[in-house]
């Protein structure tokens, strides 16, 4: 019964909250995961490789996917596209892993919506607003009219952080680490609730 | 922000699930907690003592106590009451500790209305029923009657099961162990909701 089947959990916070980093510094110690890349109509940006950080498509070809139903969820954000694919994801949940979304507020209530009983979620932010805007400004990948985007987008997520099963303040890296493994193995553990029912037939009727 | 006050952990399953055992094993690995005893009126059994497994009491200071609003909850199983006392509560959440409940399943519904936010629950059960029924049998410690009441009542219980956040099946006590290390780290990240309300208007005023 224990960890026979995969389960989900869904990050979201502003980008540059630090959400890749602790991803890196913990993908080792949590066991099998799955991490779901996005499909997006955007722009692909310096540095950036197709089918590791985006699956980057057109607008006709997400318009399609739409129409064939292989998104868990999808919305717009700065006008463009992006979008989850259900078919991997259900294949690492067969598999037992650990599928990690990195997704916004959106997205997380889409996910809830559908897979909410093996759904933890988590959101990670810098300790102030003023602090978020500085690391924009030094990572230096993006414009102005950008960095202030995201700040906008940054307080209307923050709004909803209620909608969470945990909140992390990315401060000390190290520290944020450290509660975010915690927070994945439990997560590993969610029961889907049709499993639940066939464990309590099972467990009064085995003879 | 982080781990600045307690958390909940409730535990519930059948006696006989190996929940005590559990909680010893993994007391140690899981930092500061608070094991809430709880007050009863049954009558003390061989080998226990007063103000560790129990607060043993009469029926009238029982009642006292329900008139006085102690009780975070209270219920009455196989004829007697048992009652969780609030005051030990509260101060072990303001000192940041894990307050860890075992507690039955109506016991988690009242604390879950009442301090649901930061309150993460786990239901112990062993693989079977006609497992339980060995284990109980096998430790003699019941009579035959009690050893059937419990059976029915863990019967009754297992119904509710998706009540829960986690089920742990206690096949394997390290493999179990390992999972409740994991739940009981992840639970005391869980904050109060006021507590998010206050950090969201602190985000964005802080200059």
């Amino acid at each position: 019964m224990n960890k026979e089947s995969g389960a989900i959990l869904v990050l979201s916070g502003p980008s540059g909250a630090g959400k890749s980093s602790l991803i890196n510094k913990i993908i080792k110690d949590i066991g099998p995961t799955y991490f779901s890349i996005s499909t997006t109509t955007r722009a692909m940006r310096e540095g950036e490789i197709d089918g590791v950080d985006y699956h980057f498509v057109s607008e006709e070809v997400f318009a399609q996917d739409i129409e064939a139903e292989m998104f868990l969820e999808y919305a717009v954000v700065h006008g463009n596209h992006y979008g989850t694919s259900l078919g991997p994801v259900k294949t690492a949940l067969k598999e037992g892993k650990l599928v990690i979304f990195d997704i916004d507020v959106q997205g997380n209530d889409a996910v809830q919506n559908r897979l909410g009983d093996i759904t933890t979620s988590v959101f990670i932010t810098t300790p102030t607003l003023k602090e978020l805007n500085k690391r924009l400004v030094n990572r230096s990948t993006d414009s102005d009219e950008v960095i202030a985007n995201r700040l906008e987008m940054a307080k209307r997520e923050v709004q909803r952080i209620s909608e969470y099963d945990y909140l992390i303040v990315n401060d000390d890296l190290d520290e944020a680490a450290e509660i975010l493994v915690s927070i994945a193995k439990a997560a590993r553990m969610k029961i889907p609730t049709l499993q639940i029912n066939e464990f309590i037939q099972m467990w009064e009727a085995q003879a």
